[in-house]
């Protein structure tokens, strides 16, 4: 019987020979998912960024636009496409290369946070109550809430629904757990000792979650994963058109991070030994997009001009209303955002650092797929976002990768090339930071020009060393810098940096450079001015300050003025968890602080032009 | 091959033809509910009334003790036996005769509510919104909120979800629906003509609900419903042992309840063209079980001393919490209970009726299973609850039944019996108003003494008529009063009071009439200082007054200022549901009436054997 065209068709990967049907026209990329691989794919499976490549040994489909921009003739020949490009029509044996799969990588989970008085939204109170009497009928609501002298408060249905038997189940010795004035749990006997919640940082990339003991305010456990939204996009806009153009979307990525973290909540209760019917808070700080789409809340219009984000200011939910695994009747928290590309993560960074208490004037740099900046004091916050790319997470440039094993992550030239990779194996590409060190290194020894041109070996100055001049070769299209020869490699070919993955990173960095300069011109001042320049995120902590000073991604103070804060928009989650009276400075930093749309001003264009090149030796 | 003992059985029922199969063991009144066929069960299937007696043709079990008890010989010959204590062992072919069926009767909607001015809980606001622009980037809730006039006001994660959406659907013309503070939904464009709440009288045995405009005041549709909690227990009582004995009984008793409760939102949505998603509210009253029911919270410790409710306050809860269909977002309130036997109902009674802000004192009397009394004034209010009996809703009576078709309901002696029947059918039982009547018109013409005796016919006085006096006849114990003879009546046996069926009037209304006694001895008060005598609740409208105070159900005060104010409890919940005021007033009444404990009284036997007497001619 012929198989008609809606039949499902096979496919299988290799080398794990892991076999999937799906419906003809399914992408090869969704077939992968299905099968449990995960493929790099940083442009969100756009045809744009070539890391999805596969080899397909028969039955190969014609290359698309997409192909033949990307691959060169040998790898169409070989059958190598880009999986975001292929859709099933028949039976296919599908190869995965290691460069083309997702590994987890490195990721940031510790951030300096002030040190915070505890005065957690959700408390505890535990009374005896008098039983109950022919001479004292009073309900056991109004005996209870008598009892803790708060005789009106709101009692949550669930709590009201198990109220008679949880206070007689221990001789009506109770304790009442309490949030927001409303009664939202009761349990029997004495149980004080117990209130925990969870801190989470929800970043587009990765999710990191804290465990925190709210008597004491130690933490208990961390954990962090990967955002299992990424197979739907690597930035904030690719997730957006997902959420708003597929069926279903928003619903999909909503459990998709839900998932994740209780992931890390059942993670996190595994490594302290703490029941998750023991946390009762859960805080959340993110971009403005992941905060949306973490609460299920359209975020359409975040990424449409002008720009607007669904809310601003604190969400206050219940766990079970977004799905999360904590109490029953756990609150979470959202801290606020400023603006549709401004997040709560920033706020948490503000907070965390106290920028809005401080007398001196500081320039917070959150690194990211979007650059995040605020410069101010107590007096005055601006901020504004930056649309770096996916530069410094590896994408668009042509070995780029993130901070995985196997990548580059520290390059130095010392007459020839010296360098670091991740777990000491042979290298398969460059991660963010060693993107900047090679650049940084090119420039100093004189082999890349202000501009960025990379010098052809002949109009190199004397200062380069011969070896490094030696590494520089006409490519495709044009010069490249060989960092690893075919031999040193995982890969089996060259490692080398473009003038094109030059290029990219001048577009990176001048974005983030502009964003500085015009914050630094709305208050009249000059780096020198700046008491510190404060590197929050995972890339911020890892870039070497010196190398990030020399490309111009940071302005040019003093070394040790530059402050590594961590994991801040973390560390102002957890300020949040342990205390009511943060929530509301967060609320009050989104009050006040100014958000500065780049968009709006007629002199960006001016000074990112200007950024875009590198500050002369 | 030989069935085993856990094989499903089969269950015919006749003369409908229906089976079904059921487990080994199942009680046979189960099997006939989930046949559909309801039967008559005033006594919650504990082998005591003697209503749900069916016919077993082949395989009848041996008669239990309640069978021997409550049948004759020749009915237990022929295969007759009490539903609810036959366990199915093997496949039976079961006939349920007419008089074991249990059918809706007439039910009470009508109501005395004071007139209202409406402040309902949900109110709706319409606002045209500035369009963002990049000189106007607020978040779309801050839009809002901001053209509302409420910036920091709360959203309901609902609410925020389709925010961005809404807004933009009809050019930023949006109304905004707010419950108690908080934004609990947007509807594109102007729609503030549109606002609609349900307000409820859930009763032991009926259940009615009224659909409000909350823009007019004006009531749109009402529907009634029997309490489909019946085959689970005709009183309280049996129902909360339903609810804490049976695994997920509670369960399973909350969402009958909720299930008619939104049979009857579909007949009113139905009836007047409203949409259930412009219900925004719905209100509650009921007695104290029948709250704790619906909001599913454990009555366990309403039945046992020292009778302790779960809560007495009002409760607000959203109406997907207790599964309402109202709009997705929309809120539920019950009203506030006095005490374990004394609900919202009687609440709603005294809301309804102004006893709290009234000069005069009042006697309010609301009677069913349990009678509730209310006595004072704006002053003072004590309330009590006497355990009546279901035997004015026809239980306990040999013939009784509920004002069905088929049951008489009035009953005069002219010369010879002259009785009317619900339907114009012959008849087949006596509701309860018949039950007074019948004894009071026999202790008019002196054929029963004070003391409740009815006399042979040679003791009785020359004022009997003969044709009466020909009436009492010989029972298998005692004399019988034979109101129908065989030929008259649909099941071909004759319908007569028995001297029995006398003692248990005497024993309920002697239970209303000495709680009255006891509530005017704490006021110091005789019956003739009463302004007046409120009669609220479906058996109390439907009472003859003067044959009520003839046998001493009601006090002895002029007959015009006996007052019938019909369904007030549901008039309270539909005052409740028009404004939070009379939600407040509500919470204050409950605040302040005192419960008196009939059980605490040292002086409650005596007034009750008092009472059981019937008044001197």
């Amino acid at each position: 019987m012929p198989a008609s065209a809606r039949d499902p068709v096979r496919v299988t990967f290799e080398p794990e020979g892991r076999t999937v049907s799906v419906l003809p026209g399914t992408l090869l990329i969704e077939a992968a998912g299905k099968a449990g691989i995960v493929l790099e794919t940083p442009c969100g499976g756009q045809g744009v960024c070539g890391k999805c490549r596969v080899e397909i040994n028969r039955n190969a489909p014609e290359p698309c636009d997409a192909d033949r921009r990307l691959l060169t003739k040998a790898e169409l020949d070989r059958g190598t496409r880009l999986a975001c490009s292929v859709h099933v029509t028949q039976e296919l044996c599908v190869l995965v290369p290691i460069a083309t799969r997702f590994f987890e990588h490195k990721i940031l989970t510790d951030g300096r946070g002030r040190s915070v008085a505890l005065h957690p939204t959700v408390t505890k109170q535990h009374v005896t109550l008098p039983p109950p009497a022919l001479s004292d009928q009073r309900a056991d609501a109004d005996r209870l809430l008598e009892s803790l002298g708060r005789a009106k408060v709101d009692l949550d249905l669930g709590a009201l629904r198990t109220l008679p038997t949880i206070i007689r189940s221990k001789d009506f010795s109770v304790t009442a757990v309490s949030a927001e004035g409303r009664l939202v749990a009761l349990e029997p006997g004495d149980t004080t000792a117990h209130n925990y919640g969870v801190a989470f940082d929800i970043g587009t990339t990765t999710v990191v979650g804290f465990l925190m003991d709210l008597v004491n305010g130690r933490e208990l456990a961390v954990a962090a994963r990967t955002n299992p939204q990424i197979p739907f996009g690597d930035d904030v806009v690719s997730r957006i058109r997902y959420a708003t153009t597929s069926p279903n979307g928003l619903r999909e990525l909503q459990e998709r991070i839900v998932g994740c973290l209780n992931d890390i909540i059942a993670e996190c209760c595994q490594t302290s030994g703490i029941g998750p019917e023991h946390l009762y808070e859960a805080t959340v700080v993110g971009n403005t997009t992941m905060s949306h789409l973490f609460l299920g809340v359209d975020p359409e219009f975040i990424a449409q001009a002008p720009y607007v984000a669904g809310f601003r200011r604190s969400v206050n939910v219940l766990g079970r209303d977004v799905g999360l695994r904590i109490h029953p009747h756990g609150v979470v928290h959202a801290l606020p955002n400023i603006a549709g590309f401004v997040g709560s993560d920033t706020v948490g960074v503000i907070l965390a650092a106290g920028m809005h208490g401080a007398d001196e004037r500081a320039l917070a740099i959150d690194i990211g797929t979007n650059g995040e900046l605020v410069v101010g004091n107590k007096d005055r916050l601006v901020t504004c976002s930056t649309a770096a790319g996916p530069a410094f997470e590896g994408a668009r440039i042509r070995f780029g990768m993130r901070a995985a094993d196997g990548a580059i992550d520290k390059f130095i030239i010392n007459h020839d090339v010296q360098f670091n990779v991740i777990g000491n194996l042979p290298p398969r590409g460059l991660c963010g930071t060693a993107v900047i060190d090679v650049v940084a290194e090119l420039l100093r020894v004189g082999a890349v020009e202000a501009t960025g041109r990379l010098l052809p070996p002949d109009e190199m100055p004397a200062s380069v060393p011969d070896p490094i001049r030696r590494r520089v070769v006409q490519g495709e299209k044009a010069l490249e810098f060989i960092i690893a020869r075919k031999e040193e490699t995982s890969t089996g070919g060259a490692l080398c940096l473009t003038q094109r993955d030059i290029r990219e990173l001048q577009l990176a960095k001048g974005a983030i450079a502009a964003g500085a300069a015009i914050l630094l011109k709305e208050f009249g001042l000059e780096p020198k001015d700046l008491g510190h320049v404060l590197l929050a995120g995972a890339f911020g902590n890892f870039i070497r300050r010196n190398m990030a000073k020399r490309i111009g991604l940071l302005p040019d103070v003093p070394t040790d003025r530059i402050l590594y804060i961590g994991n801040a928009a973390g560390a102002g989650a957890r300020m949040a968890l342990q205390s009511r009276r943060c929530k509301e400075e967060a609320n009050r930093i989104s009050d006040c602080t100014e958000y500065l749309e780049l968009a709006g001003r007629a002199d960006f264009q001016q000074e990112f032009t200007n950024a875009m090149m590198f500050p002369e030796a």
